[in-house]
């Protein structure tokens, strides 16, 4: 059975009722597995972690529109998070048994239903957009639900589907397919913050570092050291490990050391077996045909 | 589910109709999963992986004896492998959901009820004996089928389970729990066959090295180097990264350094993500609520 990930962005995180009748409507779709949902106040936002194949993860993200576009006026919508629109985001990611070719095409099929049944314009984002300039969900959300009338109507921002006007209390989606996110993090020996800022640069796409990582620079006051706080956003192209020995050598130019690594929330086991299989320099392995765990689930 | 693995070990590899009739018995047991069987004829011997619960596990177990002791006899029976019996030995090894303790009560059960139905005397080795001079397979079967009649009526060979003198044609079996075996062999950039030798025996238990850890020294003719080959049999206590770290360095002491690892055969997930969580120094961290897929399999 083929395991698409989805993790739609809602902009409710202050009225529980809301969120419980969403996480409902996900509940009530057979096929998909709600694995997580949780709301943050400041936020003013809710984020649904679900899993299951594209059939039924399609009813379900289709479930969560009718419930939110009914529940949620963006035009009286406060929170510290930046949005474009009721639902805010919706990605993709490729699990097991299925190509992110596939989690393109559902985003492109989804976000087409979604302008059609909801009148919602939807941009496309990620490996589910052509456009280089519309890739980045930062670019297409800058301006947020308040600056979407005219953004919309300029120049190179016509929703990829529905009319090219916000939905006047719905806004506007952006829907696309990624790769699983890693959130990683790793603390130094140090209470130097400017070493943790100047690794953080070194290592980051934005400013010259890998392609596939986000960092900034953290104290931790109440430990008295600095941590980097890094997202991984495609561990197959940028793996953990290579990060890591950047970060070890980098922190080494200042005298530093690596206290230790975290990773936040869930990881994906090919990210873990990756850096076991660099480390220990195995040659010719297959986690399919020799992880036992792997080989006792393929045997009827 | 509690998830055993068993690997029972039969004195039979020439005659295709015995092994088939073996596996089938295996197959037919509902709760059974028969993984994988293969046969040696220079051996003469088969072995059967299988995985379930304890109590299919055991009517498998039982299953096979009854084939095989009907269709044996030690009497006749040559091969190069050394053996004790029809069934010569059958390791419990506790895979998921189920600790060592419930693998050796497993092993103690099945070797009672093994002698009881077909009078084949019963050696607990292993975490499933609690005599020292027993708990090796090696010193167990020391003398073979051949001189087993004399060596049961010794002081010390007295049976756990059982007449106290073989079975006229199955011989007797060794029955225990132990940890999965891994397979692992470590390739060097030399072919200096002492240096191998030399790095085999820094390693093994036999002569000082790891208390979990076999190992030889060998030349790969056909690539002109040379290889550790390695029995990692409890990665828990003997992790798979401290190992290849010591032959690294014991390389380095001769100039040689490490071509690349090999697993041979399967490995359990936790070996390799002890590995990862070792090398990127991952703090706090737990395969079971933070590997995405196991999570998935969690969630209803």
């Amino acid at each position: 059975m083929p395991i698409i990930e989805c993790i739609p962005n809602v902009s409710e995180g202050r009225r529980p009722e809301v969120v419980e009748s969403i996480a409902a409507a996900v509940r009530a779709v057979p096929g998909v597995r709600l694995l997580d949902h949780s709301s943050d106040a400041s936020h003013n936002r809710s984020v649904f972690t679900m899993a299951g194949d594209a059939k039924p993860i399609k009813a379900a993200v289709l479930a969560i529109y009718e419930r939110a576009v009914a529940a949620i006026d963006l035009r009286s919508h406060h929170g510290e998070h930046p949005r474009l629109g009721a639902v805010d985001v919706v990605p993709f990611v490729p699990i097991e048994g299925v190509t992110m070719d596939a989690c393109v095409a559902l985003a492109r099929d989804v976000g087409e239903e979604v302008a059609a049944r909801f009148a919602v314009p939807v941009y496309l984002y990620e490996e589910a957009s052509d456009n280089p300039a519309r890739k980045n969900l930062e670019d297409i959300r800058r301006g947020e639900f308040e600056g979407l009338a005219a953004k919309i109507a300029s120049p190179g921002w016509a929703p990829d589907f529905g009319p090219a006007a916000p939905h006047a209390s719905a806004g506007a989606s952006v829907i696309g397919a990624r790769m699983p996110l890693i959130a990683y993090n790793i603390n130094l020996n140090t209470d130097r913050l400017d070493v943790a800022k100047k690794i953080a640069a070194a290592i980051r796409h934005s400013s010259g570092g890998f392609r596939y990582v986000k960092a900034a620079g953290f104290k931790l006051e109440d430990r008295g050291i600095v941590q980097v706080s890094m997202n991984l956003t495609n561990y197959e192209k940028t793996p953990i490990f290579r990060v890591f020995e950047t970060v070890k050598r980098e922190a080494e130019r200042y005298g530093v050391s690596i206290l230790e690594s975290e990773i936040v929330g869930l990881v994906p086991a090919a990210a873990l077996n990756a850096a076991a299989e660099y480390y220990l320099q195995i040659g010719g392995f297959s986690a399919e045909a020799q992880i036992l765990e792997n080989k006792l689930r393929q045997t009827p």
